[in-house]
């Protein structure tokens, strides 16, 4: 079968044939049709520090992803072939899970063989979804561990996450919702899912903006999605006394904070975002996409084939895609 | 100046004229402008054993209501003549209150005299909504006391309180909303206001119908807006193992509950809905409608002239009413 | 081997001599050292409705123990010979387990096998307690979900649980801890597990008593362990305003409640306790016991060996024993 | 009257005679009995920046106190001639407000003329505790706002709010209560107030001393009160996953910080505490005093007359008392 296959330490990837897995007891065989591409597979490409540190060559990659199950491995009773699924976004929650795509096999493949346990049904929810949940869920873990109704949330940061906060958070009753970037295309999408203001950071003085646009108060929430360290200032600085401010981008490094000003007079609760609980937030999602109170779709700026990943890679790299998936079958 | 007053002890309102309020050190004097009638002023015209044991006739009636700012009484600086206003719903917060329209002359009237700190500014909500802020607000606390994002909710009672919380639920992003009544005109008001499911009390079967409308789990959140004995039976039975049950409608004298199967085995947690958190819940509210997220209007289904109070009294009667309002000035 | 059956479809139960079991694939053998005696087990000797609907006899009864794991089936490998366990109380969560002692063999005998999935290791809790963390988990549930640290905290009943809560409560921090029932060696054994007031419910006010504690306040916390309808009346009566009323106690029937005044006007929080956040309140347990912030050995007042179960039933049905469990090896 | 003032805008403190205060309308006049001396009154002592910025010397110092009514001024009803009282902590929550001993004529004095509303009753609680009811309020809230009963709490900095905050974990229930600093001696009274471990980070390695404590897992709960920034990073370092640190300590400029490695990977909730839940903390403490839960005074090491303010700051520099109070009368 056809796959994206990381084949030597050393960058690059390589879209090549490789065997058609088969299910093995406990497991189920998945026809993926479509697969989310993201910053983990850019690291992975690149051959990075951390790749280098982690990966085994030669591995197919690829760890976002929906399909249909085509088989069923001995003892597997609870799923069915020609469900709809798409795997659980559990990597995330335990650090000595075997993650694929970056510790086991992956998913920019035509077939992938998946642990059953590891398999939730999509119910009707269409795969190009299904194959950008796991971000998603990260987006509604963030979000909705505050309290939104009637709230004012500021979002920094407008990539494919903070996106989806702005539309989870819309849908959620925000009174209010203010997102940031430094690139206009991002700022317009953050725009289309919801935003009653975007904030050009590059341009233009966030806190003020947050400010002006919640009475001078500063927002109930704020979500840092960017992990740039003026940013994680500007959201200390533009949530409310009292406020919370949930944390979900990485900075590489360390950021100096000024506690006592930052932090500890303004009375704040800090949340650092790591997708816990899931069966919860899946659960969540499900019922927010089901009743159709949040369409993420907009968010997927691009859509390529299998075979042309580099051009996928590229244009996150150009740092103004939303959401970029690769149509498999 | 005209004014509605309850003359005598015994049943009746009279519209007559009384003497024009001033406001004493510390009031303000209001120009009324719109003015809720309310089971509260049922309950006085009808002088029932309630009424009997707490007013002391001759009394201007009415407590929920908005209106001008049109004088400031001694030592009063932070509120303005001209200023939009509605009274505080605190009457529900403290029992040793005297509650104006009950302990103490009301708002059935041109105008009425009002201690400063009992009065909040509008700020561009019109008095209209301001006059029926009093029910909203039990309507906000009962259903943001539960954690809404999400969650399929259920409201037994589509009397106008039940309509505002169908509202609220879908503002708060309920992913399901499902109402009953025996009254197919509330009915039709609890769909307006955005409820997904209607169910007619008299004809159908409300449990059946929760469970249908929730994948056959029950609600995640019951709000028991009538106290009819019937419907909070209804209450613990269609809501789901480990959701929340708020009660506001109040039963008439005792109802058998079997708490082993209704309410324990079904880990519920049920709370009793009394307007405490003031101002949280009016910040709250204030939020939702300015940001446009909820519209009480269409609750308002009646509105008269002071002079056709006895209109207004027939029109609740009859029990088909959303919320009926005074036009004062 | 020896142990306690059931035998036919009568009242009684009968000890005997039964075929050793032998641990499956996935299973342990366990030795049983020590088994609690409670309601469930009377109910079976009693042969009442419940019983009859759900048992099919012979069936060895007994589900509260602890004891030593003697054997390991094929496939077990997390779990050791030697090792003391002692079940988990998962029969309350799930109502589809099949709970041993009731729907299949159980623990009133010298041995049994256990799915490895339901053992958990005591870590050096001694076995007499581990027979007796089934009712305790109940009992640490409905006490640590609500506030207790500086709380006043009301228990009516003190039956084991009961006794159990009051202790509990006592280690968490509760400021006054007062206790009812009307069997005065239960409020004894309760004043020895910490309650700073006791109440007998057949001769005093208990309201009045718990007032007269509280400052005339009500308590913060009440828990109704007996599911005595007018011992629910209390806790309504006795909580203060606001508070919350944690319900274990199951009564029987209908119990007429008047939701106005009892419930909504006090703007209570109403828990119906399932002992279901298995894991968190069993890491609790662990915590409390080993920290020897909590010693539930008082509230065990008798012991006997396997043939003397009638005796142990008629102490039971005496109505004024703490905790009876079976010494078994 | 004897007081300590600041009297020139330079470093300092004088023991003279100024004018007896008296109370003004609305005002109560206090016999000084007990004052605490803290950090901030070194700040004024040594006129650093903060306090050359902030006060307007000639001003009596001094802003912990208890002591006794001995007069009211017009319009004062709630309190009475001979009630013990001390003031609330409200400098903390509001930026606005005029403290005592900073802004206006504060406490080291055997008089101060105080606004009835700044004033609580004592009840029964002794003013040599009363006076140091400010400090304690915030180790309250630091503690109480994290879960207590049956968890793991590591202190981090035993200064006097450090050894109330072991007292305080103790009485809550924690099941273990770990402490460190540098100084032996601050290390001997928190193991007064209950530490079960003690940690000189001077020479111990600290974290590794918390998961020793723990079983490996980290506390569930970090109190940071030293501002120290090592102690900064142990707190992030020696929390378990998901656990919850509560800022107190404010360090002096900015620490940097690993945001991904330090927080977000751990989701942990970070929270910054200001003393702000003022009733409710304040209703705490009462309780925790008045029922004997917890007892402050072993943290008092040290008393001196008014006359001797030098040695009082001299012994909270030195670095190893815990807390410091001035006898008035």
């Amino acid at each position: 079968m056809q796959a994206i296959v990381k084949e030597q330490r050393a960058p690059g990837l390589t879209v090549t044939t490789v065997p058609k897995p088969s299910a093995g007891p406990g497991e189920v065989l998945i026809r993926v049709r479509h697969a989310g591409v993201c910053g983990t597979d850019l690291h992975i490409a690149d051959w990075d520090a951390w790749a280098q540190g982690r990966l085994k060559p030669p591995l197919v990659v690829g760890h976002e992803f929906a399909g249909e199950i085509v088989a069923l491995g001995d003892g597997v009773t609870e799923l069915n072939v020609g469900q709809l699924q798409c795997r659980t976004g559990n990597g995330h929650i335990c650090r000595n899970t075997r993650i694929i795509g970056v510790d086991r096999d992956g998913a920019f493949a035509e077939f992938i063989a998946m642990p059953a346990t590891n398999v939730l049904a999509l119910d009707g929810i269409p795969t190009e979804i299904g194959a950008i949940m796991d971000p998603m869920g990260n987006a509604f873990h963030a979000v909705l561990a505050a309290e939104i109704p009637g709230s004012t949330v500021f979002v920094a940061g407008c990539g494919p996450i903070g996106c989806f906060a702005v539309g989870i958070a819309r849908a959620a009753g925000a009174s209010r919702v203010i997102a940031s970037d430094v690139n206009p295309k991002r700022l317009a999408l953050a725009a289309k899912m919801g935003a009653h203001v975007t904030v050009n950071a590059a341009k233009d003085d966030v806190v003020r903006a947050v400010l002006g646009a919640t009475a001078g108060e500063g927002a109930d929430v704020v979500c840092e999605m960017s992990g740039v360290p003026a940013a994680v200032h500007q959201a200390f600085a533009a949530v409310r006394m009292g406020g919370r401010v949930q944390l979900l981008g990485l900075p590489t490094g360390a950021v100096p904070v000024d506690f006592a000003n930052e932090i500890i007079f303004k009375g704040l609760l800090v949340y650092g975002v790591i997708g816990r609980k899931m069966y919860q937030t899946w659960h969540q999602m499900r019922r927010f996409l089901s009743a159709g109170l949040f369409d993420p779709r907009p968010v997927i700026t691009h859509r390529f084939p299998l075979t042309r990943i580099d051009d996928a890679l590229a244009t996150i790299r150009a740092g103004d895609a939303g959401k970029v998936i690769l149509e498999i079958a």
